[in-house]
């Protein structure tokens, strides 16, 4: 059961975010941002029909992410959590996951938007994204919700006074 | 950047799906099916507050898939489609991904609801669902939106004829 599950990336994620402090914490909060998915020649066969897809999962490495916590204060609030009811990269397993709006594919390269991704990190799995599966109607956001709108997109976005946030969070 | 990522499981899933070629292929064809997410004692402390959350992502290893292939025909259709295009188990990364209705919280073991997942997984993650961040609004579902219904709640539950179905694709 406790058997290590090794994983080889199968491309790379490049983005117009270079520094971690500066990248937006989800898709929502970058909105716009371009990016592309560079998988390795061999496994582009893999890709064929994904541009059937709007919108994609990334599944990729937290490969920047500190050393794992339980508890952490999330980026969208000051209130510590449980890591695993936030999507802070300092996880057990460093995984990380955006739904990402696909707009094209060129060959190996998958061009997308509102990509809240490092430049350069490893990806793990592209899965499509399917509304029947992945969007239950019903669902709400837990401690989410309780974040002013505001307060959360510009923390979200880590456009504005994002080192101050920093410095106040340790 | 082809360093390996290597995952250690955080707990187990149990289910009641204990037959591979049994199991159904996504949450939206387990609808009442119950599971159960045993998070390993020493990450417990990890769950704070994730019972504010109705739905949760599961991120567990196809432990029983089969070598990958960049070639599949999916469980919904007989076309071939590449390996990224589809959820299918035999993935370069054998990282499967469901979105689950969470009941409640018992300690370090998770309730769950629509559980597609085969009993005895390891568990890799678990993630809050957030409809703002995992549900955009305009997705559409590419090539499995062209499966009739019909055809795709009987092979993505996989309780009538099974087998066979199984058998032609071979």
């Amino acid at each position: 059961m406790t058997d290590t599950i090794v994983c080889r990336p199968v491309g790379t994620i490049r983005s117009e975010h270079r520094i971690p402090e500066e990248t937006p914490v989800q898709p929502e909060f970058a909105k716009g941002c371009a990016g592309r998915a560079e998988v390795f020649p061999e496994y582009e066969e893999g890709l064929r029909d994904i541009e059937t897809f709007s919108h994609l999962i990334l599944l990729y490495s937290f490969h920047k992410a500190g050393d794992p916590e339980l508890i952490i204060k999330p980026f969208l609030d000051d209130v510590p959590r449980g890591i695993f009811a936030t999507r802070h990269p300092s996880r057990p397993n460093r995984i990380g996951l955006s739904v990402v709006r696909l707009i094209r594919r060129e060959g190996p390269v998958l061009i997308l938007e509102d990509v809240d991704v490092l430049d350069g990190t490893p990806i793990i799995d592209i899965k499509p994204y399917v509304p029947r599966f992945d969007a239950p109607g019903n669902a709400t956001g837990g401690w989410t919700d309780t974040i002013d709108p505001r307060k959360a997109r510009q923390r979200g976005r880590r456009m504005y006074g994002s080192r101050e946030i920093l410095q106040k969070k340790k």
